[in-house]
This record gives C-alpha cells, structure tokens and sequence, in this order.
C-alpha cells in the first residue's frame, strides 16, 4: 500500500477444518492488520457455511484488548466448520451465492484459513469473481495441524501440536521410567496424522539415542510389521527397562486397513475408531506379556495453547498479517506461506505463493526424514523439526488457575439477503 | 532442632507408587532440608524394593543445582514401585531385612513418600524398630494424584492433576465448540480415579454454569445411569450445541462392573482396561447418532510438570522438608499433613498427624460436592477444588523448546550385606 487513502469495501476473515492452538493468532493478526489501514473486518461463523447462510459477524465491535487476546486463546473464535464445495460444475449455485453475499455486503477481499481444500475453494472464488465481473481478492491463509501444505516449510498449527506432543512423550516416559521395575513396561502414545507421520515424528525431538525415548515411532508412510514392532519392543525392555512407543493413528496393516480399525470391536460389534493404541497394547500384552498403559490424547493435543511453540504462534500471526497486506496490495488467488531461510539459528520471512501450487495437493514427509528400520527419524528430520518447537508463548493465567481465553461477543451483521435455498 | 551438634545416622528416603509431576519436589524438600541439618540422605532405588535388595544410591554425589532442578522434574527420581509388603505376620523375614539394611547402613531416620499403603508400610517398619531394639524414626510423606489420604487436606500430586485436567477439559471444549456445527458434537475425556472421582471433579473447575463445560461429569461414586446420561447428553447437545463430558475411568453400571471393561473386546477377545470413554463414545454414536471424539491421557495427566499447580508444587516441597524436621526432631510414626486455614485468600500449613489415622484409611468425596442429578460439582466442591490448582509453578526450558528436566546420578552405594532370599 502505497496510497495513504481508505481502501475501499470489507475483507471477510473465515476459518476453515480442524481448529489449532494458534487459529486465532492468525485471526488477530488479519484484524489489527485491517484495523491499521482503516479497513472492516467481517468473519463467517463457522467457516465458509457463514458465508453461504450470510451469518456474518461485524469484528468491529470487539475491543482491542479482545482482539489481542486471541493471540493467546485456542480453538477456533468464529467457528470453523467441515464443509468442502464442490466443484464449480458440480455446484455452481453455490459459487455464486458466495458472490451474491460479497455484493451484498461490499465484501472486497476473502481470507480462508485453512489447508488444501480451502485453497482450492479461494482459488476458485477468485476465478468466479473475474466471470462474474465481481472485483474480488482471495487470499489462502495457511493452517493445519497435519503440515501437508505444499509449498509453505511448515504450517502453522504444527509446531504447537509437535511441541506438545515431544513434551508429553517426555514427560511420560520420566514416569513410566521411575515405575518400570514393578509396572508399566510398555507405554504407547496415539498422536494424530491420518495421512502424514508429521506430529509423530515431532515425538522424537523428545530424545537422542537408541536408549532416549520414544525407542519406537510407528508412522503412516511404513506398513505396520508386527513382527519387527514385537522384536524392537522386546529389546527395548530388555535393555532399557521399559519401552515408549508413539503411533500415528493413521498407521496401516499389511491389507492397507488401518490397525485402529481391524481389531477392536465396542460392545455394538462396531469397529472402534481413534484407537490404534488399544490394538498396539493389547499385541504387546499377548506376544510378550508386559504391561502396558496408553494414552490418546485427541483434541487436547491441537488445542493445547497452554505449551504452544513461540515459532508457531508467531508465525501463525506473521501470515494474517501478511494476507491483509497481500490482499490490500491487490494481490489474488496466493498464499503467504514461510519460507526457511536458515535452520540454526533458525530464520524465517513470509512470502506469497500462487494458489494454484497448494490446491488439493498434499506434502508428504520425506523418505529420508525416516530411519531404516522405519522406527525413527533422521538427522535430517531433526534439523528441519528442532526449530519449530523452539521458545515458549506465554499466557496469561487468572487467579483461578486457568488460563485467559477470551470468548468474543461475535455480533453478528443484519442479512440483507434472503436465505440460501440449496 | 534445637541442638546445634550434627545428628547421627543417615536419613533413607523412598517414592512409593504411582509418580506425579511433583513427587521429585518433596524429595527437593527432603534432601535440601537434610543438608542444611549436616544429614546425609540415601535413597532407595525403585522404592521399597531398593530397602530390601540393599540397592541404595548416595543423593551425596548431585549437585545443589541438580536436587533443586528435581523441583521441577516429573516423575520418580529415585524409582518407585507397586510393592506392598504383607502384614508383619505374614511377612515378617522382609520387616526383618529392612531392619538388617538400616542397621548395615545406619538408617535412623525412613521417611516413605506415598499414599495409604505406604503409611501403613512406614507404620509397621516403626512398630518393629522398637521391637527389635533399633532406634529407627518412620515419616510417612503425603504422596498421591487420587487424593485419597485421610487426615490430609489435600495430597500432594493431585492439584497439579487437577489443573491439567481443568485446563485441558477447556482448551479441547473451545476445539470442539467451534467445530460442532458440522464436526463433533460430543466429546469425552478420561481422566483417572479408580475408586473416587476427585480428577473427575476437579474438571469441573474448567466452567461455571449449565452452559460451560464439562457440560457432564461420571464420577466413581454414582452409578451409570445410561438413560439419564444419554437424556443429558441430548438435551446439551439441543441446548448448546455440543457437550462435553468427563468420565473416571472408575465409572460402574448397575452390576457394579466397572464399564471399561463390560463391552469392549480387543482383537484377541480380552476385555480392554482403561477405556470407559471409546464405551461412552459407542453408546452416545449407537443410541443418539452424534458424532463424538475421544480422549484418554492416562500418564500424560500425572505427569504434565508443565502445567504443575503452584499451590501442588508448594506443598509437596513443603511436605518433604517438614518430614527431615519431624524426623530430626525425634518424631516417630506420623505423616506431616496439609491443614488448610482459610479458603479465600487460601492459606495453609503443615502439621505432624499419627500414621495410625492414615495407614490403609481411603478418604471418600463428600456426597455434598456431587449435584443432585450426579452429573456435576456444588459449590462446596468448587470452594475446596478451586486453591488447589492457582498459581503457576514455571520451569526452565532449554533453547530446543523442551522442558529441562533432571536425570540424577544416583551413585550406588557400595552393598554390605548378602542378597536378600525371599
């Protein structure tokens, strides 16, 4: 922005899938981005749907201290939904009650925080708005927990995820260690990644060496080999005394099932979701014999704002900022996405990427990011992974104990349309 | 201690049990306290065990920087252990041994840091101290996440759970509130507590009201009344949105089987322990066809250091130098209690109650902290719950963006005696 003038017309901020620990940095950093430059900020209620049923929700009447606590404040603060578009042939109404509701509202610019599908729906809104002769800019905002986004070095959401998940294979294992003479011998810990060993392999920052925990990472990207987990299992007891093992739970059998559901039945007979642990423990139990705990720590582990990385949440507030910049510039259809510029010490810019290269597309994690046996990472791994759970995001906490989440008034914009009929 | 000469004989501490993330800042207590007296302390390796197999290591040989990190470490130090000696009738060759070890060692002073049964263990090794003829002082130190001692106010270990459970009953709570819309609409946390429900509770403390989560708590002490539960479960659900609900793993149907273990069967057939919540789950998708996550952090919640409970952190430390006071000061078979003085302002403070109050007692929840319906916490429960877990107890993290936690020396001390033949 070079013009000292008021753009002209609203941005709409939505967010977009699974929440993080650091959504709503981003979030923060789009509205005092906004703010600055003197321009409105609407955000959808839960996601995209706010667009197309026009609940709009004027941010303006949030204070500025509202506005600054997101930074610190978990989850997702104007709702996010699971809701992707289909394609421009396949559900073209939809498109353009989208555009119908931009008009309506002198919306000017769209910012979907999201993954790759939400690029995808930014990209084609954008290309929308050129054939329906709508001036309209679309930035992809990033933000995932399972760091698949092409182009980008990282997503923000992960590190968070990956600095919880390295403390609490950590942690755990200091316990499960003071108790292995007696108890526990066998700890394993379920960590989300349905399609990328991303979170699990953050785990090994938790150790160095054959003897550090986690001894076994169990990863998506390697066929699940019972025998070869039961033999690493069995000689991490004998010689360390106890074992801890982490498990994504998008991990597979040789059939291309996932383990979490060929097993387990609940009492209704219906294969048990979300529980490759239990599968894992009761292995363990029945071809060697050790006791076991498990843990499936789920949600608390995305929205664990309490032990967020300082990377994460910075970087998750420089790429709001950056898309209000890009969107205000007049740039359209790209992403601000990070870029490494040095590992140690680490350094990082923001840069903007075409849409087109993140859309749909899925980044897988490195082979060479993998031990040989399958069981571990590398150095490599280490050194691009070490720097994104670096420094700690204070919070603050209340004098009850808790920390200080704000929940926002979410005031929501008078409709001007009638409802969406689809 | 009022004489100024340096008392005779060496100090034996143990960690029995379960581990917290405070159960190394009561060995802080104990050891820095003992030092400042000119006492040397021993500890036993793995607990109890150690005591018996002669496995003693020489706190000695750590620094004063590494004893004052243990403040801040999680897990045993030393190794703990599920060992329960038998009744001295019983047993009485292992009472015996302990003696033997002591004298070898010149133990005076034995001060046991766990929950009920440990109490009782210290108890017994004092009654057979006098019996036979060696001058040994047993101190019982208040140790358990269960919060179940008698006596005590509250136990060390358990505000820190609390707090993790409270904080983390929150931050998944706005994960899923964003989200319902069109993701999970109920969500289920597991929290710990075999045969009382005082974590249960202490989730409670993550909101106010009927609209603020935990929208439902499963507690121990009632029945599960699946009707009840699943109209609950619904009208929340109609109400707010989504729901969720805290369950103790301790949770019974009407049979008085615990409901972990009524349904689900592993792979191989075996009921599966730890797993009330992936039952809930199943019954909440079969019966009201909400979608439902789940979690289960099993060691992850008496282990998370970085989430301790300043007042939990305080009277553990102040516990374990209370206990080298009592000791030194010729006191026998007592346990150095939390006497609260005031609920707000909080106040506390510690003073020496009789092992024989203590030993093998289980302290209940009162009725009067559960509401009517049994799904949720009263305000008397609030007024108790709520000092446990203020206040923050920071650590020192290092530049890789980990907790820096301790790992001892423990030098062994050199054996005098045979193996022990039991």
């Amino acid at each position: 922005m070079t013009s000292a003038s008021k753009p002209q017309g609203r941005l709409l901020y939505a967010q977009s899938g699974g929440v993080t620990a650091v959504i709503n940095a981003t979030a923060a950093g789009v509205i005092e981005a906004a703010r600055a430059k003197g321009v409105q900020v609407y955000a959808a209620r839960n996601g995209i749907l706010g667009a197309l049923r026009e609940e709009l929700i004027d941010t303006g009447k949030e204070t500025k201290a509202a506005i600054a606590a997101l930074r610190h404040t978990p989850g997702g603060a104007f709702g996010s939904c699971r809701y992707k578009l289909k394609s421009l042939e396949a559900n073209r109404p939809e498109y353009e009650r989208l555009i119908e509701v931009f008009r309506a509202h002198d919306i000017r610019w769209f910012l979907y925080n999201g993954g790759n599908d939400s690029a995808d729906t930014a990209l084609k809104i954008s290309q929308l708005g050129k054939a329906m002769n709508y001036d309209i800019r679309c930035i992809g905002v990033p933000k995932t927990v399972d760091n698949d986004l092409a182009v980008t070095d990282c997503c923000p959401g992960f590190g968070s995820v990956a600095k919880y998940t390295a403390v609490s294979t950590l942690e755990a294992s200091l316990d499960v260690a003071s108790m292995a003479d007696t108890s526990t011998k066998v700890f394993i810990l379920e960590v989300m990644g349905r399609h990328a060993g991303w979170i699990a392999a953050a785990a090994g920052l938790a150790g160095e060496g054959a003897d550090a925990p986690p001894h076994i990472i169990l990863f998506p990207e390697r066929t699940f080999d019972e025998a070869a987990f039961l033999a690493k299992v069995k000689a991490t007891v004998e010689r360390v005394g106890w074992c801890t093992v982490v498990a994504s739970e998008g991990l597979l059998n040789a059939e291309g099932q996932f383990l979490a559901e060929a097993g387990t039945r609940d009492a209704f007979g219906h294969s048990q979701l979300g529980g490759v642990a239990p599968v894992l423990a009761s292995l363990v139990k029945e071809k060697l014999g050790y006791k076991y705990h498990w843990a499936l720590p789920d949600y608390l582990q995305r929205s664990a704002r309490h032990l967020a990385s300082k990377t994460d949440a910075d970087q998750a507030y420089a790429v709001g900022k950056a898309a209000v910049e890009y969107a205000l510039a007049g740039m359209n259809a790209v992403m601000p996405v990070i870029v490494r510029t040095n590992d140690a010490p680490y350094r990082w810019k923001i840069e903007p990427a075409p849409l087109s290269k993140i859309a749909n597309r899925e980044k897988k994690m490195p082979a060479s990011f993998l031990t040989r046996d399958g069981f571990g990472i590398t150095a490599a791994a280490r050194r691009y992974l070490a720097p994104l759970i670096q420094g700690e995001a204070p919070l603050p906490y209340g004098k009850n104990g808790l920390p200080q989440y704000i929940a926002l008034k979410n005031t929501a914009v008078a409709r001007k349309l009638e409802p969406f009929a689809r």
